[in-house]
């Protein structure tokens, strides 16, 4: 599989839909498989709250893409095939501007003033990334959770771009209960003392410890009770290998360790403005509103929820479906199994993979 | 309503399941209505995490108690009928002997040495009251959440104590989920700053921030989902009445709220000792061991779960209902609405207040 890395640099003020605007902006983006050329064979990946760019293959650190089990050489995707891009969205920390790079004109990191982004503003810059590739139509764009919304944001913006969109794991709009978690999770942030009011770079320091406690409940919210049952039940943690003394069950050991690693490389800023980015996402409060703000669509639509996913349950798809199917939108709903909770979609199955190459092929 | 407070003060040293030994305890109790000449008429209420001794009536505050929609003149527990007595569990902040209490050979306030309770502990501790109250077998002894766990495990260990045993929203243990939870609550209050690995009452502070979030984290597993989009939905805080200036939704409002609320009154080693206590719950991993260890009870047992309670789902309770059928135990479980989620247990509904009543007649 060829994998390249490219850095796709806007250099004009980008309006964001907060009403700001964005003097420039890099987009970190990596490529799989070679492009046709009728330029019939580009995916776009959107990916996911902690994804990023590196959808697939190992980076130079032999860590695998997070896609890994469904982008590659006679994969789901095939990447023999198909012309795959993935890009770190904008306010990321993976690469593409975020709260961490330098604004130029003052020569200072933006740190706490980077503006509001919103999942449109994504679509957008990923838009101008798009015909910096000379892409006129994607075949699909397609992604779960949060990269899910992303898909679908794609399909109602750019109609005429979006051939096949797939939206795995996702809703039309964050929960009350999912803007509940997002909000202990920046309650944690904020009130480590190393946050400083989202200053932290000043101060040298990074709030380790609130992105700790943060990615422990984020995590949580991933699995499934089931597999978290399956995989830990009530089993002690034994001694040598505890990562905190206060643990005691494996399963506290693990979101210890999870959560510390997640630390260590996250961004402060950036879990804050990506979670409200999430939770401010809706494209209707009302099945009326959301049937016509999915009007426009062009694209077949492959929707999958996953049975054993609590964060975003299946029914959050079925209302996709619904809307979709109100518009004559070529549309497939589909519940698969799913044991890994919300994180499911990021995992290979027999019929999950079929799903795709199917609905690529179609 | 007749409401008496009373403080239990046992002189000796007390064994805990731990292996420590607590040198003196008092446990602070209220009653409601009066004990008849053949004491058979006597309730024992077990409170949950959050509760206290405070369950009837208004206190001097005009603070209702915590099952007061359930217990009174003409309620579901009818204190015209029936005495009805409730205390403060060991270990806790509200004024039974508890990490904020003076230990007599030291001089000094437990704090984080307070032993290791567990719900063994707080039954055998309530037992010393109710010899003291010279009361030789309850009518029932009744609970919701971790109460319906003291009224479970008061008839495995006091079989010829409790006439019937009401279970509520409970489980015969705890989850891998319920576990995790707890431990970002933990989490949460460790990596405040104030806390001081649990020597703030050195420091004469308190870790109040931990705290808030531990409960804003508890208090959205204590709701349904649907609950919270019926109550919030995405309505945004209107700019007055926001608690924080980074609240945006109604929701974060209401959990900084509630969060602050609790935290002002909370202690930090009661939340810990008390959700490890909680977590380390186990009347059986299999169902075999379970069976086994019901085998003794002599109580006939109401068991209600409610169908929108996810941190104690009712399959929890069907699990005790099958062990108990099978050692031919009297018992009955149903399964409830319950539109508040797992607190549903605190409210009263006609067909809940009626399964109460009509069980204590039975």
């Amino acid at each position: 599989m060829i994998i390249n890395r490219g850095i796709f640099n806007f250099k004009e003020p980008f309006a964001l839909e907060c009403g700001e605007k964005i003097e420039s902006f890099d987009l970190v983006y990596e490529t799989y498989g070679e492009l046709n050329k009728e330029k019939s064979n580009a995916i776009l990946l959107c990916h996911a709250f902690s994804g990023d760019h590196h959808a697939a293959g190992n980076d130079k650190d032999n860590i695998p893409g997070w896609w890994d089990q469904i982008v590659g050489s006679k994969k789901a995707i095939d990447t023999d095939k198909y012309f795959v891009v993935c890009s770190n969205n904008l306010g990321g920390c993976s690469g593409s501007t975020g709260p961490l790079s330098i604004k130029k004109s003052s020569g200072e990191k933006y740190g706490k003033n980077f503006p509001k982004v919103s999942i449109n503003d994504w679509v957008k810059s990923q838009k101008m990334l798009s015909d910096f590739l000379e892409i006129d139509k994607w075949l699909m764009v397609v992604g779960g959770s949060l990269g899910g919304m992303q898909a679908l944001e794609w399909a109602i913006t750019y109609p005429n771009m979006v051939k096949k969109a797939g939206i795995f794991a996702a809703a039309a709009r964050s929960s009350t209960q999912n803007i509940a978690m997002n909000e202990v999770a920046r309650e944690s942030i904020r009130k480590d003392p190393n946050f400083h009011e989202g200053n932290y770079i000043k101060y040298n320091t990074r709030p380790k410890d609130g992105i700790k406690a943060a990615r422990m409940l984020g995590h949580i919210t991933y699995l499934s009770e089931d597999h978290m049952d399956n995989k830990f039940g009530r089993k002690f943690q034994d001694i040598e290998s505890k990562v905190e003394r206060c643990v005691d069950f494996e399963v506290e050991n693990y979101l210890q360790y999870k959560g510390k690693k997640f630390s260590e490389s996250f961004d402060a800023n950036s879990y804050i403005l990506m979670t409200k980015a999430m939770d401010n996402y809706n494209i209707g409060e009302s099945s009326e509103d959301l049937e016509k703000n999915l009007e426009n669509i062009k694209a077949s639509m492959l929707i999958i929820g996953f049975d054993s996913d609590w964060l975003y349950p299946p029914e959050k798809g079925k209302e996709i479906q619904i809307a979709a199917i109100n518009n004559n939108i070529e549309s497939s709903y589909v519940v698969l199994d799913g044991q890994q909770g919300h994180d499911s979609f990021l995992f290979s199955s027999e019929i999950y993979d079929d799903l795709i190459s199917r609905f690529l092929e179609s």
